[in-house]
């Protein structure tokens, strides 16, 4: 009788695939309250969604789990074996960080101050959002505290890894610190320039139907698998689902179609790296995708890096007269101008690549401190117009509602997240300059409108990658060398000063 | 200190509620799956059902649940509690009565001889169906001998007992015996009456667009609470969801609209009932529908006997001009004529009332006999043939597409349902005999196109009620007494020959 080499290792994979398909449940059922659910399902989907929760954080936290892992580790395994367990135990660790009762304190927090935001925010009220946003707080710095007792890091750092394994608040210090140097200089270089030209405005109403063929067009120009994915509508924008079969969500809005095509654009970065997660191994933590911060580095990489270049613009400006009809706005050269201009806003969401990182660095700056008890809840405001001030010269004093109020992760208790955002549009600045090394004539292709290299650099290096090495060790393997930010600001310096 | 003084009935409430969640993301993932799910997540889906079908399965069949229904059988309960400590009892009978080998070989067949129907059916191919269908039909007949000495019933009885609990095959042979005194002279009398009447035809196309907004605006008319339920389309039309959201689906098609639109009001039926389920016990089993025949009632109830009432007819009719531009076959006396029409024809779902019991009777009298073993699965066409010429009037040899491969149900193993069709209409017409005790005018009011008496007969007679009754009390309190299908023929004689 042949007994199998690995039985801890084998044991693992099992219980890592029955996670995986309760996942999917999960997911789905994630993508179907934002994007169809009535009103009167909300109380029994999040009944069940936290039913759901409760089970995989019991299967994740089962006692026998943690015994495969340490007899796993005494095991004959391959490489990629290694790899899948050191995802394993990364997950274990983190799952096993917080004890049950925690959980649910945060998740109900969370719930009950998101709700009341979404009235709070329009109505201006941070004293409203104060009481609540409290003990959100309080909770998330109970929750940093013991993830760093557990894993041994900083209490910032310690959120941080939950969303992007390994990173530290010294690399994103040092990152950070840099682009504080030259951003604000740049923006104003880019400002003086841009001054000067003269950008045609398009004409609407843009029918919503027009609106939705034209986003599955340019979707399926870049690639996305209808077969194996859709599109759909949600307030807020997201790609979910499971890679087999992706969920994206978009907007539309009568008065502007560029706002939901390329937020459609970002969303599709997302999508394909998902359908193109390494089928084989599907099921484990190995196959899944790497990190938050390389995921933005996909949908950065399709939405500013490849949705920025003249070559896309020339490739879109037809499709838009035929979606809506020519209108001088749609030129090729006047579109470009258009989907580069740089502006200074109050809203994260709503911000060109040059004046984002800008916006990254000011809550970072805020969340960090605050994480870390420097700082208290009812301090926000006024270091929030100050870094307003000196980051973007904008005046948001007394208008919480365009401030500290507008994004909805700190209603949510999501600490450590937004540093993913600008490291992911560094990212993807250092796949394109690989791509550009790899491809020398890659930006006379984009012009010609091939975007096969872009898709094909994309695939082989990240997406068919999944979490095989460390996001340190996938950067090296793919470009040469770690996150290395010189790369954006050769990329902004190049598309917006050249 | 106060102790519960039912424990194990809390215990078994507090089980079956994290089933009734887990199973909330369960029904949504079936309905996604035919609603919308793209091609290449069907395994992907698939592989997740099973996972949860497992999860729920083992749940089901954990032993300590049935030392708690033991034990909650000794406690002081009160009669709500009682009733659902029964339904309780009877889902763990069933559940327990088959080994889960036996499910995974049930539903590994069944997947294999629906998914090689598909294309069986339109090629026409008996034979080939024959390969597969000889196992499905295999593990049922072991599925029924299981059922049968856990449940102390006979084979087919086990069966109906998964739909229609207490429902046997002498019930069954009575009231179908009956029909087949009944109906084929029935059906020849209202064709000659009939063949005199001149129907004028709509004439299409009816644009997708238009019937969609005719669907939803008909589906308000019946008081269906799209804060609570949505309506997609899908290739076979169903009611899914769960009773805080109910996803209906149908079908379009351009060159006819009264096959949606009809469809979509029986869906209706079936979702008011669900919509109306007692909420103050949701999540135990005697907050669920009573049972598939008292589904089909409200369906029917709901497509028959006020969806071919000419009060209906009559408020239907300026919505199809508004809808499609006026034509003459929408005038209401012809509109009526044109859903009343019979003729009897190959396929059961676009029979009309009078001669679908006919299908009913015929494959009841083919698939019981199978259960038993008294006939073999080659043995079905014959049989079909004779039953079809003799119930119908139809020559069906050679043709098993619109023959015996016409249903989902066999391919799928699903002996024992098909009587609950025509028991639901029998209920149907026996629930309309008492609101017309009850409302003395309740013609007129559908003549005047008030259709409020009808909703709060069957809100308050059946849906309020759930499961807190067997099926024969329920229909005792409804109407005064257990199924009588006299209520039926009358109903029948009085819309069509009186």
């Amino acid at each position: 009788m042949l007994m199998p080499t690995t039985p801890a290792y084998d044991e693992l994979t099992r219980t890592y695939q029955r996670l995986h398909r309760l996942g999917h449940l999960q997911a789905l059922a994630g993508w179907d309250q934002a994007a169809n659910m009535p009103p009167k399902g909300s109380a029994a989907r999040a009944s069940a969604l936290a039913e759901m929760a409760a089970l995989l954080h019991r299967m994740r936290t089962e006692p026998a789990l943690a015994q495969a892992i340490e007899r796993a580790g005494a095991e004959a395994l391959d490489e990629l074996q290694r790899a899948n367990l050191r995802e394993i135990r990364r997950d274990w660790r983190l799952a096993n960080a917080l004890p049950e009762s925690l959980v649910q304190r945060r998740q109900l927090a969370a719930s009950r101050c998101e709700h009341a935001w979404r009235t709070q925010r329009p109505a201006n009220d941070w004293a409203g959002f104060l009481d609540n946003f409290r003990e959100v707080l309080a909770l998330a710095r109970e929750e940093a505290e013991r993830l760093s007792q557990s894993l041994g890091l900083a209490r910032y750092d310690a959120l941080m890894e939950c969303f992007e394994p390994g990173l530290t608040g010294a690399v994103v210090d040092r990152v950070f610190g840099e682009v504080r140097q030259w951003l604000p200089g740049l923006i104003r270089r880019v400002r003086d320039r841009q001054a000067q030209e003269a950008v045609i405005a398009p004409v609407g109403p843009f029918p919503l139907d027009a609106q939705r063929r034209l986003c599955e067009r340019v979707i399926g120009l870049l690639g996305f698998d209808f077969d194996a994915g859709r599109l759909d509508v949600s307030t807020h924008p997201f790609c979910g689902g499971v890679p087999e079969d992706v969920r994206m969500t978009t907007r539309f809005r009568a008065d502007d179609f560029l706002g939901s095509l390329m937020g459609t654009v970002h969303e599709t970065g997302h999508g394909r790296y998902e359908q193109n997660l390494p089928r084989d191994w599907l099921g484990q933590p190995v196959a899944e995708a790497r990190s938050m911060a390389l995921h933005e580095s996909q949908s950065l990489a399709f939405e500013m890096q490849l949705g920025g270049h003249a070559g896309f613009v020339a490739r879109l400006a037809p499709l838009l007269a035929e979606a809506f009809g020519a209108q001088p706005a749609f030129a090729p050269d006047n579109l470009h101008r258009l989907m580069t201009r740089v502006k200074p806003g109050f809203i994260r969401v709503d911000a060109d690549e040059v004046t984002y990182p800008a916006h990254i660095v000011l809550r970072y700056e805020i969340e960090r401190p605050l994480i870390e008890g420097v700082i208290e809840a009812a301090d926000i405001p006024a270091l929030w117009d100050a870094k307003a001030a000196e980051l973007l010269g904008l005046d948001t004093r007394g208008n919480y509602r365009d401030g500290p109020l507008q994004d909805v992760h700190w209603p949510e208790g999501l600490f450590g997240y937004f540093p993913c955002y600008s490291l992911g549009a560094m990212y993807a600045a250092q796949w394109f300059a690989a791509m550009r090394r790899a491809t020398p004539d890659l930006d006379a292709r984009l012009h010609a409108g091939d975007f096969a290299p872009v898709f094909d650099w994309l695939r082989e290096h990240i997406w068919s990658q999944g979490c095989r090495w460390t996001t340190d060790e996938l950067a090296r393997r793919a470009s040469g060398e770690a996150l290395n930010p010189a790369h954006f600001k050769a990329h902004l310096e190049a598309r917006y000063l050249a």
